[in-house]
């Protein structure tokens, strides 16, 4: 848990408009530049302008300057709030989701995330660097322009930390990564594969928390990705416009969330690791059941889902 | 994660009401009795009209008729959708939350939860019993009429089995119960108390997950609700409405959940675990990080949330 004060005080561009005042200017626009901080890096077009801008979030989670304290009292540890909390600006242009950006376009935004990975990385002070984008107010997104956010952490988060040691104890176990048993099951079982190419599967999860849910996986083994190289992301960035397309198509583009799951930035090598994307619809509420236990009920069996999200005209 | 299709079809009063259809007739109130299944329990006032009435849920994510099946095929293990799912409606008024109850009303809401899991406990097929309640469009309700709601599962969901196997590597690590060494710490700094009775005690947690998250623990060791007296209760309850009635006034009636933390129906003692009840607003909207990571924001910190819990005036 990040206890961050300064997140109380950011815009809501959806509460704005929802209580039918001015429409806000968006800060993410071309021609807007001075209404965010200064980029941290941009990716031009062959004219100067702008493509993609990556620029440090105005109402961090987490700070850049300063040591990384560490402090406990009994049960209790805190350590200091240092990390990164990074705006991916993916279109100068004020459009709402991956799709709506040509495969130029959506290829740079997902340079800029593996780029700005690489770049962190070298921060001693940081574990962990967690790339994930909210579309829609239902999704939890504050700013309609299409944006991703990277947060990256002095400890590995909660759900990451838990699927590492599952994967561990399955590798020392089997001597396999857990991730290669799952795609080889999935591919043998064809039933939940939603799209392939030559390098990537992506398939709804045999008991997905969320309707709709799917996952896209590197066919081989690989634990990070930031190892990928332009020409593996331009391949990934086909697959998930593609796999996002048609849940817009199926749902009539909902909100949604996506996140890239890839290895601690530690330095050792990750054989039970297998990086991947999580891409879920939010179309479902959550009530006491999924935030009191864990426990989630899933009303579209993943298969039915899966067989949707492939026969989809569009 | 429980695959529910018929789950799809339950009616959503909150959405009716929004797109300005004709108002639903409420399933709950009273003299509609005939508009639920058959009640399982009633709990009657002393005219012979039920207060409380606990029924089968019409949309139900698990079925109590049946064999548990397992299958399991490579990575994948499925249970048969054997249980109980069950809704406890807390008055014959047409009320929205607990704190429009009168406290002998309340507690009666607490003794048919404790009830109905004393009774289900008996079913051999079933491990674990969760019994939690959604109040408000946000919090992930359907209907607006005081309800709660209680699922037995026949394995322990995730988020408490985590619980319990942290609570037991302390306990065989330092021979205490962890909650009962957390609730030691809470009570020596006082920062984060909301509110005391003889037997309770309900703190905003450090590090909680969401703003003016509240846990309520009875102070002695006790691993089950369900082992829980009348009185013990009573008391419970005026805690629980005291809580509730603080977040009310701090944040204008806002959405919340609250859920029961009981150990498992397992009949052997549970010294290292401690049952409890956490109560949290839903005034936030939850994206990538918090699904995709784990990963919470809260900008409220827990010793500022438990100091306006604490002094409200109402």
């Amino acid at each position: 848990v990040i206890v961050a004060k300064n997140r109380a005080d950011r815009p809501d561009e959806f509460a704005r408009a929802a209580a039918n005042k001015v429409a806000m200017r968006c800060p993410f626009c071309q021609g807007h530049e001075e209404d965010t901080p200064y980029a941290i890096a941009t990716y031009p077009d062959g004219e100067g302008d702008w493509q993609v801008r990556v620029v440090p979030n105005k109402y961090p989670a987490l700070f850049s300057v300063g040591e990384l304290t560490r402090q406990s009292d009994g049960l209790w540890s805190t350590l200091g709030g240092v990390g990164a909390h990074e705006v991916i600006i993916e279109s100068p242009e004020h459009v709402s989701s991956l799709t709506d950006l040509s495969p130029q376009q959506a290829r740079l935004a997902f340079c800029a995330y593996r780029d700005r990975l690489r770049e962190l990385k070298q921060d001693r002070r940081l574990a962990h660097g967690l790339v994930f984008k909210n579309v829609g107010s239902a999704a939890g997104a504050s700013l309609e322009h299409t944006h991703s956010q990277l947060v990256a952490t002095p400890m590995v988060p909660t759900d990451l930390h838990v699927e590492l040691s599952r994967a561990l104890d399955y590798y020392l176990q089997h001597g396999q990564c857990l991730f290669c048993v799952l795609i080889e099951q999935e591919l043998a079982s064809a039933a939940r594969i939603v799209a392939e190419s030559p390098q990537f599967v992506a398939f709804c999860p045999f008991a997905g928390r969320f309707p709709f849910e799917t996952w896209v996986f590197p066919r081989r083994h690989a634990s990070r990705f930031d190892a990928a190289s332009d020409d593996v992301l331009c391949q990934l960035c086909g697959v998930v416009q593609d796999v996002i397309g048609r849940i817009e198509a199926v749902l009539d583009r909902p909100a949604y969330n996506y996140v890239i799951h890839s290895a601690p930035f530690d330095i050792s090598p990750f054989d039970h690791y297998h990086w991947h994307m999580e891409i879920f619809p939010r179309v479902t509420r959550t009530a006491g059941l999924e935030w009191g236990a864990g426990c989630f009920i899933n009303a579209t069996p993943p298969d039915e889902a899966a067989t949707l999200l492939r026969n989809v005209q569009r």
